[in-house]
């Protein structure tokens, strides 16, 4: 029962937040009585016990106190800042839910940097790209002048619906297809236009920290789903989709970021049966397909939808010019129309020169010949991390494709101060517990080998690995 | 009294809409009792009548039904769609205020385009710009591979704090400075950042209409402030902040969109003066500073502050190559902190290509001369407009820079009639009513003169006259 201890830890966190942020909001001011115990779990759909157990610890932290016989109420003590700073109407009080952790840890600068799931810009045919991109200014002289449509551009639409039909057979027209600012962006707009305040989701366990803070920000339940080296519990799935029916189950099957899992064939399938059967849409986040070691993954989940219970996110431009940020979110037009009008009000349409730019290099020969090379480079990377690591007795499943080995390391081991400590040191690393919907996963970490050169791998792993063991 | 009449009819619809909201999000369901009036008066700040009035018109409309002596609930008809809807689980529900009316008229291709308040890309100096770019990447050979840093690329801030010394005397450091992809998503990360739902904000009557549509996305609630060729009330504004204490003022007070008027000096300083006394943040949306025509407009309200009560949006790239989309978010820390947090979960940073071209070609000699040029194109495109349109009886104020004209047309015209057939006709134009918080101005419209050539801007405007006198 270890999975259902879980969704009640997290249901217990949750609705202790869900008071915290309503008076924050100032929904509940000082001294208002809280909703009745039945109501709330009513209302949230929570065991009474759940918001009981909330209840108490609102009491044991000062956030609320109880009357005799009447109810809990809003302590005046924890009011007092939040009420005072907003009769205060200090500009600087921004959203309570406003965070990403991802950046924090990225935005630290360090020599060794394993925090940054991105390829090495050395690794990029830099010279051929630049000549590249003189080009496509003498095909469109006017790019600098010119405004995208706010769905992106025409021509590169229908260069990716050959692309998919060629690669996926999946048969498409340029009315399925968003273009974002990437992939981020798309899991953005998705999160304002399908996730409402309270919505319960399914997201996987581990799963991409940014994400969990985009939605967070929405005020999204999070419901985890474990993801293994085999994949999802597919009962356990099918049992969380009934008993929660969640709006979106975000996935990112291939490649999995932060595991490297891939989830296989049989399970896409079955994947699609269930969102049709449950009514939940799949967000289907591949975000480096064609990363891969020794073969191509299964074809995507989207691949498997026929009634358009699949949004797939497909970022292209991450490993061959990353700078352009380019990203399609592809499903059917009445899923992708209300996108559009969100990326409408979010920048008005991605700029037409990083559009135009990345179709023709995309669509150039030159770009199989870098793809090739580049698979080859980071499974050398990833062999040079593995071999560094061979004797600390961390251990860890070889991803198959990918920028990212996780890891687990000894219990005793305190992943927070071994981060302090490695910062300290010029070597950064993204822990595990961001990761995680529940947050903990406290022996784990991510550790990207596709940003920094071999020696620099080779030097921060073994520096990380002394700074561990001096633990 | 105008101004009182409109500020309840405001709070009346404001009412009308928010029980409509609760009813489609699901919180308020069939046969559930509506707030009693005294209550939902106290709580949303209104007089009881205005919610007395509110619950009448729901009643009229069927969305409730009265039990005598008891009160007011959800009618089952109205609820019944949004509720088989909700436990359908259509992935298609999206957010109810997702609406951008604006860029629905934009997507509509016409031959004669006046709704694009944009520059026609045949004014821009292209080839110098190709040209420029090749330049760019023989500098950053690795421009495509990299990603900027959240807040912008840190070359870029520190020319852009040397600029703004230079030309309005303001000191600022790189950490006051978030480069953003076009005003929009300026505007959009303050509203995510700084906008509660049922928030107060002041916005101008009329105004940009994109931004409304950003703010009621997030739940705001507007109190308009008017707009005149003088700038504006400021003891109505003065009045309006006491009485509303709104967290934010959204303006345009140079070359405004859609009216062209310009707020005047003194005004500006006893703005910031207000902004500080009520503790109101003014967002001050500056995108097409340099587009005057005989001479250059006051400086920024942003230059007169001290305490760190203005942020300034300045839009860049939108008259010397708008493809690129640069904007810079300038504030004091503390404001801008929370605003790099979103803009970390919205794309993660705008792309380095479209900055670091921007910087190198906005700092060279040529750029001035194209200035100069383009003013003069622009207002020989105006007087274009004012010539064609001087024997329809129309009347506007001659804007002394920017892009549009604001037309009063007859009363007697129906607009929204007189666009369906100009459209048909290929002409498209921004009705005024849209750019109107409280969507009247049914006799205004918006056409822009920057973005088709001479020959068309005289066709189109005959055309539109024409379509016009046969109402």
């Amino acid at each position: 029962m270890h999975a259902s201890t879980n969704d009640t830890k997290l249901l217990f966190r949750q609705t202790y937040d869900y008071i915290i942020t309503r008076i924050e909001r100032g929904e509940l001011k000082a001294h208002d009585k809280l909703p009745s115990i039945r109501l709330l779990a009513q209302e949230l759909r929570v065991h009474r016990l759940t918001v009981f157990r909330a209840y108490q610890l609102l009491k044991q932290n000062d956030k609320v106190y109880v009357k005799e016989k009447s109810g809990y109420y809003v302590s005046p003590d924890f009011t007092e800042h939040v009420i005072s700073e907003y009769t205060d109407r200090s500009p600087i009080t921004s959203s309570g839910h406003l965070k990403n952790s991802l950046s924090e840890i990225q935005q630290v600068p360090v020599i060794y940097q394993f925090s940054q799931s991105l390829i090495d810009p050395n690794l990029l045919p830099n010279l051929y790209l630049s000549e590249y991109v003189k080009k496509v200014f003498d095909i469109y002289p006017k790019l600098m002048g010119t405004y995208s449509s706010v769905q992106g551009d025409e021509e590169l639409r229908e260069f990716l619906c050959q692309y998919m039909k060629r690669h996926h057979s999946i048969q498409l027209t340029v009315s399925d297809l968003l273009i974002t600012t990437g992939g981020q962006q798309a899991i953005d707009l998705i999160s304002r236009v399908y996730i409402r305040p309270m919505d319960f989701i399914l997201v996987e366990r581990p799963t991409y920290s940014a994400a969990l803070d985009i939605f967070r920000q929405q005020g999204a339940r999070f419901i985890p789903v474990d993801i293994s080296p085999e994949g999802y519990d597919l009962e356990k799935v099918e049992m969380l989709m009934k008993q929660h029916r969640p709006r979106i189950f975000y996935m990112n099957p291939t490649f999995h970021n932060p595991t490297g899992y891939t989830v296989p064939p049989d399970q896409r399938k079955q994947l699609v049966e269930l969102a049709e059967r449950y009514r939940c849409l799949l967000i289907e986040d591949d975000a480096i397909h064609e990363m891969y070691f020794d073969q191509p993954p299964p074809q995507p989940i989207f691949s498997y939808d026929t009634d358009g219970w699949v949004v797939y996110l497909r970022s292209f431009s991450k490993y061959v010019a990353p700078g352009l940020r380019i990203c399609a979110v592809i499903g059917r037009p009445s899923v992708i129309q209300p996108l559009i009008t969100a990326k409408s009000l979010a920048d008005n349409g991605t700029p037409l020169v990083n559009q135009k730019i990345f179709l023709h290099y995309f669509e150039s020969e030159r770009i199989r010949q870098h793809l090739e090379k580049l698979r080859i480079a980071l499974q050398i990377r990833k062999e040079i991390v593995e071999e560094e690591l061979s004797t600390t007795g961390w251990s860890w499943v070889s991803p198959k494709g990918g920028f990212n080995l996780w890891l687990k390391l000894p219990e005793e081991l305190p992943v927070e101060e071994l981060l302090k400590e490695s910062i300290r040191q010029s070597v950064s690393f993204v822990p595990g517990m961001i990761c995680d919907p529940l947050r903990e996963m406290r022996s784990w970490i991510r550790l990207s080998y596709s940003f920094v050169n071999e020696g620099q791998l080779r030097d921060g792993v073994r520096l990380l690995s002394d700074i561990a063991r001096r633990f």
